[in-house]
């Protein structure tokens, strides 16, 4: 596998610096009266976080060929509609978690209630991130939007998230498990990569569009599977998260499923899938195999 | 003051069917295990609400000279939004209501996490009416996301819901619930209107654009005073939610800043903005004039 020049830390610094200008923008509040709540939201999207869709974005569009700019507003939309998710998962009545990326959760820092909101607010900014004016046609915008609503709503994220909570408790078969995750996590990973790949230029159902929605696919399970496995062996600094959270709510997971060992095989499996994947590309698409193996590699 | 002849109880049973038939084929559901989700969505959707903001969107549409077909992905986003905007303020870390629209809260009849998701979903859902394939063009369709967006996000919809929250105790001035409201019950309201009118092909920044912004501005703040007088003088029955709870609360309304006749004053007031904004149309808004009439003088 050959590394792209691009591919590296000053790359990623040079994406993150974007993306970072890209939400700040979107985070400029117009009244003062409105100050705590953006602080909120603020607080929620700026965390030393991984910033794993919004590379795969940048990376997707230009594994097409297309310029960073095309994918500031995806890579924006894709990192709020994370941080919300985040933010309502780890409210009391889910998950409540006391800790997320190594500070306090938002509803811990901010009160229940600001928490609610500003997840809701969150959302709905992901989605202005991709209706505003950008060098993307009208047309590629729109359908954009489209596989950003299905990503977020009953048949994605917001689905994996009530399949979550319903089997919590339950012995889930590995079909469930990976129902759930697929709509969970994998959702949101495949429409970055889908989203990047169409604001770089890329026909829907062409054969490499084909191409990358397979990449995103089997990192999108590589990732929950990954997350599973630190859950088990993480170290709860490093991870920024109270280690064994998943277990002891008794939740599904990859680990509950195949065991310890079994569950970093089917990680491997994916992470072949993923490069195999990409067969058909040359350097362009070497941030996303650098990617595929940070998500498979991370330890956090 | 002509009422138009399509205006009455037969229109608003065609319109409602229109909705229904909408709502239904987006709260189709894919998956049986994502069934119980779907059930919370639909339970908290088709009530026997008043339907004024997707009246509000086929009203506008009609206004401007537009076929109602090309207004139902508006009438159902709107919908849509204002549901999920209900089972979220409803929730404990909110209001704590425990009925709506005569009957449990969504949260009382599913859960708090399962309300916490199905409202998610909803919101997102919103989004993919509007993205969907219509008659509408697609760059049409993109302003209308955008104003959906700003509607639903932080300086819409949820930032009235903070400010609410954030005024609840305090002695708020005129000026300071004037925001709320504006934000939390006038963004979606003036949306619908904007959102229908564009849908039946008005130019943006036109006299008449400009006209019917205002007069869903005015509508916006009728509706919200004519609620915070009900909540005083209300049929607990008939209103379907607890009389007085935003009293208990200690929450800012347009009563507790001018007194019961001082707001019946302002309601009249509003009305009358409202209808005189319409003075340069025909009998084309007369569906409009009517909605006017029904937001000041509703007693639910």
């Amino acid at each position: 596998m050959r590394i792209h020049k691009t591919v590296g830390s000053e790359r990623n610094l040079i994406l993150r610096a974007r993306l970072d200008n890209g939400l700040r923008k979107l985070l400029t509040h117009s009244s003062p009266s409105l100050e705590k709540l953006y602080d909120a939201m603020t607080y929620g999207v700026f965390e030393p976080g991984k910033c794993l869709r919004p590379l795969l974005a940048y990376s997707a569009c230009e594994a097409m060929g297309g310029q960073f700019d095309a994918a500031d507003g995806v890579a924006c939309a894709v990192e709020l509609m994370h941080a919300y998710s985040l933010i309502h998962d780890d409210l009391p009545a889910l998950d409540d978690a006391l800790v997320r990326r190594g500070k306090p959760a938002l509803h811990v820092a901010y009160g229940e209630s600001a928490a609610l909101i500003a997840g809701d607010a969150l959302q709905a900014l992901a989605f202005e991130s991709l209706a505003q004016p950008s060098a993307v046609s009208a047309g590629i915008r729109l359908q954009m939007l489209a596989v950003m609503a299905r990503a977020a709503g009953p048949a994605g994220l917001a689905g994996g998230q009530f399949l979550d909570m319903a089997l919590a408790g339950t012995r889930p078969t590995l079909e469930q498990v990976a129902e759930m995750q697929r709509l969970k996590t994998g959702a949101l990973i495949e429409a970055s990569v889908v989203m990047g790949a169409m604001a770089g230029g890329a026909t829907v159902e062409t054969n490499r569009f084909v191409a990358l929605r397979k990449y995103a696919e089997q990192i999108g399970r590589a990732f929950q599977v990954r997350d599973d496995i630190l859950d088990v062996v993480g170290d709860r600094v490093a991870l920024g998260k109270a280690v064994h959270a998943d277990q002891h709510a008794d939740k599904s997971t990859a680990v509950s499923s195949l065991g310890l060992e079994g569950a970093r095989h089917y990680a491997r499996q994916l992470l072949l899938g993923a490069l195999t994947a990409l067969d058909a590309f040359g350097p362009e698409a070497d941030a996303l195999r650098q990617l595929a193996h940070v998500v498979v590699e991370r330890d956090l």
